[in-house]
């Protein structure tokens, strides 16, 4: 019995999020979840924590890359803290360890993270976020998705 | 039902031992996976590899906290590479993101580790390293462990 | 007699960069070094190396934070080399240790810096950058310079 | 004419320490700067404060790679504030930014610094700190300095 190989995904966005783009979260994390990915994720309020709150509530695994020096940061769906120590930097792991990253609205350290990921490589799927479209190009580096379910598809898509 | 809340523990060492570390870090990764204890470590080969490999075999959890920029660079028996591409700076993460580490062998990295872990007054159990004793006290920081079982024991009781 | 306070201004962009970029970091850097401002940067090629060569021209402190583990991959007009060993999760130091930023071109690790910037409330003053308006406003966060002593100039207003 | 090359000097210890310890920090900081040394130290209190100030007072420049968000946690001694934001991991920035480390005194963090050093093959002089020594090899691999002057022979000595 051969063990399916697992992905990971890193879903970002503000810790304080609008209630439209918490459902949306929850709802990717509930996607993800359900597909066998497992969802990465800064661990602490907002869109973080109700992307978490999906995930879990399908049975995945959820991991917080905790900016500070407590376990006790992460909102309460994370199943593995990983403390980091190192504040804000630790945008760039959050970034570097899913396969792919579904950003959800966010301000600019969701902006740092899409940022490192297009940096790396790492396809970025966004639903109200920074599109980074210049203005002569239509389209920019963030592959847009119309819904919560789109982006979980184009997230797996491109991760093959 | 409820679910157990989880322990974290992380294993440290070089990623160049010896037979008998090997098999030290084996029983160890087996032992904590036994006793439903998340393995963290560096996710590279040595000591990380062999403590994976027992956790593994056993059905556990492992989370290989990388320093490099790839995931591949983990070892075969990871199931959760943390991607952090700091370098041995990350080293200051593994140590913090567990509730207790349990050091085998190793040299200058894994002194870092038990330096951050002893500076955050996280226990450190060690078989065969850095005991940090000074000339005229008998015993130092790292509670000594006299075998795998033994390790993962004082280890688990730390964290109550 | 009083030493006078020194102020500290990053300049950032690519470590490829176009002559007319190379032109206008050079400028940057000696406009800097006039007005008594220390230089800090990523310490590598590119715009770094043509802004520490202007700033070393002038007589002026040129500070290089370096992503790798070697000292000897700073640009040679770097007076302080910083070993950092993070790699590019070093672009938030960059950001954090300027008063102000002045961005010149730049791709996505240029965007991760000025996203860092803009989060800490650090002045960012961009030529030919990233302006991050959105569709519907007008103005981004980013204040546009028309050339190198406008940057400089807006960069020194901004920390009074 | 050509400019002198700088030597750069990592001084660890810790923040809070005895007054015998500030002032042999305190002469290692003026010596070094007499000798044209670049002082690297962590930027707050205790020995990092003694030594900058004693390189002050002869003129040398002081490096503060403070581990907090904030300029201002710099003692006033700092002339070259790095603000790296990433708390005690940058103490591997402190113990690699130097091309030899002096260590007076110091706990936890100042044996983490030891160790980042002695992993990248930088030379550790120590004067009342952690000496490494296992039971049965006399000599540890810290350099043992017997008072300031000596320390900084040594340091510089070792970096040719």
């Amino acid at each position: 019995m051969k063990e399916k190989a697992r992905v990971f995904i890193s879903v970002i966005g503000a810790s304080k999020c609008s209630a439209k783009e918490a459902r949306l979260a929850e709802e990717v994390g509930r996607a993800l979840a359900r597909r066998g990915a497992v969802l990465i994720c800064g661990g602490l309020t907002g869109v973080m924590e109700a992307a978490c709150r999906g995930a879990k509530a399908e049975g995945g695994i959820t991991v917080g890359i905790l900016p500070g020096n407590s376990r006790s940061d992460a909102n309460q769906y994370v199943t593995i803290p990983i403390v980091t120590g190192i504040g804000y930097a630790r945008n760039s792991i959050v970034a570097r360890s899913g396969q792919a990253v579904i950003a959800i609205g966010g301000k600019y350290g969701t902006l740092s993270e899409i940022a490192y990921a297009l940096q790396d490589k790492i396809p970025v799927i966004g639903i109200g976020t920074w599109e980074l479209a210049s203005g002569k190009k239509k389209d920019g580096p963030v592959i847009i998705a119309s819904d919560a379910s789109d982006a979980v598809d184009k997230a797996l898509d491109c991760i093959g």
